[in-house]
């Protein structure tokens, strides 16, 4: 079958397989009621025994390596040297946040498992190996790190997040070890430079863009950098009835005067699409009749140009030093995770393009990913793509995501084509 | 011995009395490193047992009441109609906020015990009863409730508390009865109007006031009307690197507009007096990466005028509608606590007053509390007075409060040449 004859019925077929698959890997959750599905947890080893499986059935070859990552190899080629030539990647992660949907993540790895079926099943013959990997670690829900499963596979796992503890106590190396992995194995994990020729990953958008223009689906510029800081801001204690206010040295109202400099600093650089979130804050003592002494928070700020993503994170420090002189306290600035900016590759964003158009689509929409993902580590190693897939109202992280088997099935079919048209030797 | 011709050294020597009596209470802890002496706990159990011995040893006839205030009854006249006269009430409290100092609550206790053996040992003989009383929920640190043992002395205990919860879900009524008492008794524990001349109260003055004029003792004129509110600010969870700033409902940005706003209208009113406090805050769902959806915090407003404090309240009401109106999102106010100014009788601060020049003293300065005490909700029972000593820094609730053996000393004298002035007659 051409799959640039694909009728719509073959879609919305696939569309249902995909959904039917994402119902059965939803199922498996730590908890009853919500979907949680943490790394290196025996839900974590259920969703892997389950991927792997549906992998062999679509003719793939499976193994996992040092961190839990399942790769299912496929060849399709009728030379005996396939084995040597380089490889397609297609992937995404199979963990969870806490109350999760179930598309993020996992529809990246589905969409690759039927896309090889496709081929297995009597597509035209590749000159290039598929490997559908399914990471175990995007999310940074369990361990305070996040794509280090990605980042094993580029050889750029840092040996310190063995170290990490989770909410219980347990660090990475002892949750790694009760999964039955080696760390020293972990070297090993990464590809050759030589046997990849590039990175594709299916993913819902997180986002309310398609949605707004109407389109199934979006090719992904590029990923936009990242500048996490924890921010403590510290004064003085005080009877909240007899300190008057001007002898007040309140933690928390001057990091309120700051949480609002971080809105309007990215409210600034609107032009350049900076966002910045303050997600958690924590004020001490915490009594209702004591002035607070110190309060905690979190800066996220995320821009396409980490340039720009440097800068207005100056900015809020600068603004930082400005309210705790005029108010009399004390302010530390702790970065604890900075990702570069990773761009797409234009060549593969253009193969993902004319795809979609060899479906009878319109020329999609081009936009970057306000969100991280598996494919901005994987562009250390290779080229990388992404297609964005419309999700509804742009809700994630949440169980009301929603991603309709029809775009699912556009998206599958696109990734088939774009299979079809990609060439290794162009890398 | 006539105290009003009592030596330095006398006073230094009941100060160095009461200083060892506040370190053996201090001892009485439920963490090893810090003062944290909370409502109906063994630790409430271990203090009320050491006040009682002493008490006994005053000289006093001890009961304790449903809700556990420890009741010291003296009687030091020789007509056998004394136990029907009018009793003198000198209180205050036991329990302490978490990592606490050791004068807030107790140096009333104990200054009252110490009066009571100088009469017991010796003094003049009253034509009134005393009755010390050390009161167990003043600081409200255990339950979301405060001044309930005061409260169940004048007949105002609310019978909803006792369905309040602590913070391990453990309700006021559970509480109470593994301390052993029973729910049923609190109305018998309501003193009647005519069997009670007059309540007061030593304590700390937890402010800088009497350390900046350089006295040792204030007058209480009375004690600032309260309002806390809870406001729960909502908005829209979204992804932080996926929503640009324009299409957000952060409920974080929102409160921290309405938080400045809190202290700007406090601000505005500084000629009244008027505090108010942000002292608690919880962002949910509270991750680094996602916009807050929802955000609670308290604002305790007090003001020596009721009609002040109230209009701040509606300011700061007002204030909270035009933000989420502007913002998208939604805001509810939760009063929780309400107590009204409560005047201190004119009359007897003119004792305490008097008896401070007796003792070769200046006259002392009259100041208002800013802090809530036992001795508010007493005088809805009977006038009532406080006696303010002075403390370093104006520090309270923490571990650095002090208040010198000297000051307490005299604090002790004053109370002990007040009660020979009292005249329960002139009620």
């Amino acid at each position: 079958m051409n799959p640039a004859a694909m009728r719509p019925s073959d879609i919305l077929a696939l569309g249902a397989r995909a959904d039917a698959m994402l119902d059965e890997l939803a199922r498996i959750s730590a908890e009853p009621g919500r979907l949680v599905r943490l790394y290196l947890t025996p839900e974590h080893r259920r969703a892997a025994d389950l991927v792997a499986g549906w992998m062999r059935q679509a003719g793939m070859v499976v193994s996992e390596d040092a961190l839990g990552t399942v790769r299912g190899h496929f060849s399709a080629g009728a030379s005996p040297d396939d084995a040597k030539a380089p490889r397609l990647l297609v992937g995404s992660h199979i963990d969870t946040v806490v109350d999760a949907g179930r598309y993020d993540g996992p529809l990246g790895v589905v969409a690759g498992i039927l896309a090889v079926d496709h081929f297995s099943g009597g597509g035209q013959a590749l000159p290039f190996g598929i490997d559908v990997l399914a990471f175990g670690d995007e999310e940074g829900s369990r361990f305070p790190s996040t794509l280090t499963t990605s980042a094993a596979c580029v050889g750029a796992f840092d040996p310190a997040t063995l170290g990490f503890a989770d909410r219980n106590g347990v660090t990475f190396a002892e949750a790694l070890k009760t999964y039955g992995k080696n760390a020293q194995d972990i070297p090993a994990a990464a590809y050759r430079r030589d046997e990849v020729a590039g990175y594709v990953e299916v993913h819902i958008e997180q986002g309310p863009v398609l949605e707004q223009e109407n389109e199934p689906l979006g090719v992904v510029t590029g990923i936009v950098g990242q500048s996490r800081l924890r921010v403590v801001v510290t004064g003085e204690a005080g009877h909240a009835g007899t300190v008057p206010m001007e002898l007040r040295r309140d933690a928390l109202a001057g990091a309120a005067e700051l949480i609002l400099a971080v809105e309007r600093i990215a409210r600034e650089h609107a032009a350049d699409r900076v966002v910045a979130t303050v997600g958690r804050i924590e004020a001490a003592p915490g009594a209702v009749n004591i002035i607070p002494a110190r309060v905690a928070f979190t800066v996220d700020v995320r821009a396409m140009s980490d340039e720009v993503r440097r800068s207005a994170v100056e900015q809020i420090e600068a603004e930082g030093w400005r309210v705790v002189e005029a108010r009399g306290l004390q302010v530390a600035f702790e970065p604890f995770h900075e990702a570069v900016t990773a761009e797409c590759d234009l060549t593969l964003q253009n193969t993902l393009a004319a795809a979609i158009v060899d479906l009878g689509h319109r020329v999609p929409p081009r936009l970057p990913s306000g969100a991280g993902h598996d494919a901005q580590m994987m562009a250390k190693l290779c080229r990388s793509a992404m297609l964005f897939v419309r999700c509804r109202g742009g809700i994630s992280h949440n169980p009301a995501e929603y991603a309709s088997p029809a775009d699912i099935g556009l998206a599958i079919a696109a990734l088939i084509r774009f299979i079809e048209r990609f060439a290794p030797g162009r890398a």
